[in-house]
C-alpha cells in the first residue's frame, strides 16, 4: 500500500511516466533527453572556442566548419575541407549527440571529446595549427585570459582546458523531442502508419542489433561489408589503424542515426548521397537483405522521424585579437 | 506657449531628446541607430542564406565565411579565402553598417547591398559558383521555396529575390550603443579623458573630412596616398577599375570606422596589422602629419569607443538538401 501510494505519487508529479516509460522500455531504441549542463560558464566558453577560426593556422576554419551547427553538425560533403583545401580521407561524423559514442572518431582512436577535440586543431591536414600555437593566441585575448582564469583557477592556458570547454560544449548538442521520441513517450500519432512500419522493418531486419539505445547507434565497432564487401575508392581501415589487429580492418564505430536526414551524405567514405542508397547499400552488406523498393521507402520514412529539436543558441560574438596576438598564416 | 508646451510634452515622451540632439548635432560624426526591420520573415530569410554555404560551388563557403559575424563582419584576414583556397585580391570589408556605405565594394562597383551580395556567389575566386545553380539549389528544398513563395507571391525563384532577402538581412546588422554613441547622446562619463583627446585630436587633425556621418565613413571615395604615395603589391587600383577614369586611379570607398577595433587588419590590402600602424600611415599619407606616440595612441583610444553591440541572433538551422538538390563540388 505504501508502495503503491508512493508510486502515484511520483505519477502525480511526474517523476515517473507509466505508460512512456513502459512503451520505451520494450524498445530497442530509447528516448534522447535534453542535456542538463553542469556549468554554464564552461558551455559558454567552449562555444566561443568551437566558433573561433583563430585555432586553426589559416584562421578561417573553425569546429563549426565541419561540424556546421546549421546543418545538423556535419558538413554535408563527403569528404571535408582541410588546410589549404587539403582533402579530407573521411566523411565528418556530426557532433550531435556524439556525447553518446563509446568513442570518437571513425576508427575510436579518442576515447572522449575531450581527446578529439584536439584532433582537428593540430592535424595538418585539418585545422593545421598546433596546441602550442593555438593556446598561445588565446592567451594573447584578454577576454579568453579572464575567463579561463575564471573557470580553471589558473593564470595559464593549456590545451587541456581548451578541449574541456570544447567538451564541454559539446555535450549540450544533444537532439530531443524528435517525432520518433514522442512516439516512444506515449504520443500514438507521432508517427504515421507508413513510418510505425518502417521501424518495424527496420527492427526486425535486425538493424537495430547495432543501431540500439538513446543515440541510435554510436555503441559498437562493427564491421562495415559483412554479406558482401563494401567497394570504396576510401583507404580508411576502421579501427585496424588503432589496434593493428588484421580482425578490425573495416571495423567502424557504428554512427547514430538521430538527424540522419540532416547528416548526408552517408559512410565513412560519403560515397551514399542519399538515405535510399544507404539503406539499400546496408540491407545488402550487413543483412544480406535486399529491401524492395517499398520497403526501403518505410524505413527511409522511419529514419527521418529521428530528426531532433536542434541546438538552440545566439551566434558566440568572439573577443578581438590584440596587437600580440599571433596572426593567422592562411597562405604561409 | 503651445509650442513650448508641445516641446516639454514631447521631450517628457522621449520623441527628442534636448541635451543629446543638440550636442550631437554639431559633432561631425552622428550617433548610428539600430536598424528597424520592415519585414521580419524577410530577415529571417536573409540570415539563412547568409549562413548557407549551399551558395557556393563548394558547399563550405557562406557568407559569413568572410563577413563573419562572431568577428565584427569581416574575416580579419589581409586578404581572403575563395572557392579552393584561392587567395582574394583585396581585403573584406566588414558587413557591419555596411547599408550606410554610398556604394559597395572597395572600388563601389555595386550601387547597394542587394547589387553586391550576387558578386561574391559568381566570383570564381570566392564562392565559385553560378547564379543559376545557387538558385536551382535553392528550389529543390521545399523550406525554402515555401519562404520564397510566402514573401515573393511567385512560384518561382530568382536570383534577385536572393539578393533582396540577403540584403535585408544585412540592413539589420547595425551596431548601436558604442560608447561614442552614448557620450555623443549626452553621457559625459562614457569616454575618459584619453579616448576624448583622441576624438578632438581626430576631427581637428582632418581625419573627419572623410571619416563622418553615422557610419564615420562609407560616404566618399577618396584617393589613398594623397602627400605621399601608398606602397603596396596589391594590384587594386580602386575606382578605376569602374570608371576608367585615370583620375580615379587609386580612389577607394572610404571605410566606416565603426567597430574598427574587430575589423582588423586594415586597408584594401589588409597590410596594416594594428591600429597604431593604421592611424600612423594615414596621417602621414592623407594629412601630410606624423602623429607621435602619445598622439597615436590617443586617436587609437578614441577609435576603440567606436565598437557598437554586435547583432544578436540565434544561429539560423538550415533546412537540409533533399534527393533533388544538386550536390556541392568542393574538388571538382
Amino acid at each position: 500500500m505504501i508502495m503503491r501510494t508512493l508510486i502515484i505519487s511520483l505519477l502525480s508529479i511526474g517523476v515517473i511516466a507509466a505508460p512512456s516509460a513502459a512503451l520505451a522500455a520494450n524498445e530497442p531504441i530509447q528516448p534522447i533527453e535534453a542535456a542538463k549542463p553542469k556549468n554554464a560558464d564552461m558551455v559558454e566558453l567552449g562555444k566561443m572556442l568551437f566558433f573561433d577560426p583563430r585555432l586553426s593556422k589559416s584562421g578561417f576554419i573553425s569546429c563549426n566548419s565541419c561540424h556546421n551547427l546549421s546543418m545538423g553538425g556535419t558538413d554535408n560533403l563527403p569528404t571535408s575541407i582541410g588546410h589549404k583545401w587539403h582533402e579530407g580521407p573521411i566523411s565528418a561524423p556530426t557532433v550531435l549527440n556524439s556525447s553518446m559514442n563509446l568513442a570518437q572518431f571513425w576508427d575510436g582512436r579518442a576515447k572522449d571529446l575531450k581527446e578529439q577535440a584536439g584532433g582537428p586543431i593540430a592535424n595538418p591536414g585539418e585545422m593545421g595549427f598546433t596546441h602550442e600555437l593555438a593556446v598561445d593566441v588565446l592567451r594573447s585575448i584578454p577576454e579568453y585570459r579572464t575567463r579561463f582564469k575564471q573557470l580553471f583557477r589558473s593564470d595559464k592556458i593549456d590545451i587541456g582546458m581548451v578541449t574541456d570547454a570544447i567538451a564541454a560544449f559539446e555535450e549540450t548538442l544533444v537532439t530531443p523531442d524528435s517525432r520518433f521520441d514522442k512516439w516512444l513517450k506515449g504520443d500514438k500519432k507521432a508517427l504515421n502508419q507508413t513510418e510505425l512500419e518502417g521501424y518495424k522493418l527496420f527492427k526486425e531486419s535486425g538493424c537495430t542489433s547495432c543501431h540500439n539505445g538513446a543515440a541510435v547507434g554510436g555503441g559498437s565497432f562493427q564491421k562495415f561489408g559483412i554479406h558482401e564487401p563494401y567497394k570504396t575508392t576510401s583507404k580508411a581501415e576502421g579501427r585496424f589503424a588503432v589496434t593493428g589487429k588484421d580482425a578490425d580492418r573495416f571495423m567502424f564505430k557504428v554512427p547514430t542515426l538521430r538527424n540522419v536526414e540532416l547528416t548526408y551524405p552517408y559512410f565513412h567514405d560519403g560515397a551514399a548521397a542519399t538515405l535510399e542508397e544507404a539503406v539499400d547499400t546496408m540491407g545488402r552488406l550487413q543483412l544480406g537483405r535486399t529491401f524492395n523498393k517499398e520497403e526501403n521507402a518505410k524505413i527511409v520514412a522511419f529514419l527521418k522521424t529521428l530528426t531532433g529539436k536542434q541546438p538552440e543558441f545566439k551566434l558566440p560574438i568572439l573577443p578581438p585579437s590584440t596587437n600580440e596576438t599571433p596572426r593567422p598564416k592562411p597562405f604561409g
